[in-house]
């Protein structure tokens, strides 16, 4: 008996605002018969290990329209979503993928996946040298995009100096917690806003951020007056919106935002419906820079060595903690997503899909 | 007698939206006995000469209110206004500066205006060398703070590349017009926007814009997809609001938009009226960096003495035409100044004040 199970989630529905798990979300009980299967040239088949839950992944279960949201393909309903993984070769026609090869690259939500020779290329190796000191979920995201996220854009675009003042917004996901650890190695007054009480104490007592706030219980503004008295000299953004605008009136002269990310906006299917930013004039008068990036602008770039072999270093001496959350099952991958777009974790969801 | 008239232009109201000669402005028929005047240590008095007509003068007319516009200070009511100029030293207690001497910094509105010793230091002298291939009225802006501005922003934030495309706003005023030729220098595809048929011609056949088009008359979202086929690399924005909007709709991944002024939103008193923009998402979608700055950014910098040496080069082989008109008398600043924000002037206006 070769058959295996191999379910899948697929779209149901594209998401008016925050996707629904049962609305828009579908568990399709497929199999796969691995042994009969017939691969063509330079074809390969995953068993998926751990899948990492991202919020770009919101983007692609939009309608396609004119929208401007161009940065990834968007996923037709009927089919399986996509994410990215990390998964074991296990049937190969193709010579640079041998069977048990672990590797890394955009897989689907399901428990195997077909690679057809076309989309290889985008597939790597993961690092056994880095294997021997981090758990393989690591290997999922903090090790690769997650952690990169952060360390390229903050050294990239933000330029971080000692004394300086960063704010960074949803500082409690795994962007943010790595952001500011790196900004407090460089020796940067670090404050962090994040959705709950909860986080507020990981930030203070665990991350050891100079100062924390609930962006749900505080006036953004106030905030920012009492936690950075001397204004903001790097906005680490994930939010967009109205937070963008509110940040904006503190940053200092040449300061400089990075935007990650705008969550507050992913869920508006209408671009009127929008939040329109009316002080751009600010980056006039104070020579400020906006910066918007991808983590595939780094990727092959000197930085992304210099990455491996500094988060290494810190996690090993203990300089960086990094937070995950494992849920088991390929079944549970909507609740996940949901529930991260909804702010409910402490630091990286990560889904184990099978051993 | 040696009693001079000193004329002035003082702020008589802070202007609501765009200002208006009679309402806002008054002309002051004061005198100054130069001869007789006792100067305190350090303090001299200029004999003003040329006058630069900026846009940026429109906000220290402002009502002084907790806005973040806080680039310039505001001129209180009553008082002589201030902007650029160059001015020759007429009586002088400072060893810096003799009788005779050219200097060009933030001088009154007005005929002569007297330099305490705290701000004696914000006073530079002509360049002579400079003088012998160009007129005085250049050095009021054209080789000073107006020429530096489109050529230090354009070479340090739009990075210009050949074969991309630029798109330049209000491309006929001076900062637009030395952008698009700078730009045709680096074998850049110029097009630019501006606002009159004469203008458009202007851009077209003296300049060489590859396009340009009055933003009057058209549609600006087509006539970016008409004259940008392969998209936006470069941003030159003058304008702000809408039509930053507009362009980051066009802009190509890793486009540079280079914020050298709002002017459309410099008439908005109320905050809340300003225009809101809702597509900065397109930031983090394409990589795109949006960045404000002001020409001080660049001054003492290597590239401010770039700039002289490319400059006076490309004038002397005719690379660079540079357009100015010449008004004669202070009693006609404040027209010159309003036509000029009501988009009246084909290239830079100066208002000589004596010779």
């Amino acid at each position: 008996m070769t058959v295996k199970s191999n379910k899948g989630v697929i779209l149901k529905a594209n998401p008016k605002g925050t996707p629904e798990v049962d609305k828009d979300f579908e568990l399709a009980h497929r199999t796969i018969d691995i042994e009969n299967l017939n691969l063509e040239e330079n074809d390969f088949v995953l068993k998926n290990l751990y899948l990492s839950i991202d919020p770009y992944v919101r983007i692609t279960l939009q309608e396609p329209t004119s929208s401007s949201l161009k940065y990834d393909k968007k996923i037709p309903i009927g089919q399986v979503i996509k994410g990215l993984g990390v998964s074991e070769v296990v049937k190969t026609n193709n010579p640079k993928f041998k069977v048990g090869d672990l590797v890394f690259g955009a897989i689907g939500w399901e428990e195997y996946s077909y690679i057809k020779s076309d989309i290889a290329y985008a597939f790597s190796f993961v690092n056994k040298e880095l294997l021997k000191d981090t758990p393989l979920s690591y290997h999922v995201s903090f090790l690769r995009f997650g952690g990169l996220t952060s360390y390229a854009s903050l050294i990239d675009i933000g330029k971080p100096k000692e004394g300086e003042t960063i704010y960074v917004s949803t500082a409690a996901g795994l962007t943010g917690q790595l952001v500011g650890q790196i900004a407090k190695i460089k020796g940067m007054r670090v404050v962090g806003s994040t959705g709950s009480d909860e986080k507020v104490d990981f930030l203070l007592n665990e991350l050891k951020f100079d100062a924390a706030f609930n962006y749900k219980k505080v006036d953004l503004d106030k905030a920012l007056s009492e936690h950075c008295p001397n204004g903001i000299d790097i906005y680490y953004d994930n939010v967009g919106g109205k937070a963008l605008e509110v940040a904006l009136e503190h940053c200092n002269r040449l300061a400089r935002v990075v935007v990650c990310g705008m969550i507050s906006q992913y869920n508006i299917t209408n671009p009127d419906e929008r939040y329109g930013i009316k002080n751009l004039n600010n980056i006039v008068a104070n020579s400020i820079n906006i910066q918007g990036f991808m983590v595939t602008d780094y990727i092959g770039k000197d930085i992304e060595k210099e990455f491996e072999k500094d988060i290494i270093e810190w996690i090993k001496n203990g300089k960086i903690i990094y937070k995950e959350t494992v849920i088991d099952g390929v079944e549970n991958i909507p609740k996940a997503f949901v529930d991260m777009l909804n702010g409910k974790n402490v630091g990286k969801y990560v889904v184990k899909i099978a051993d």
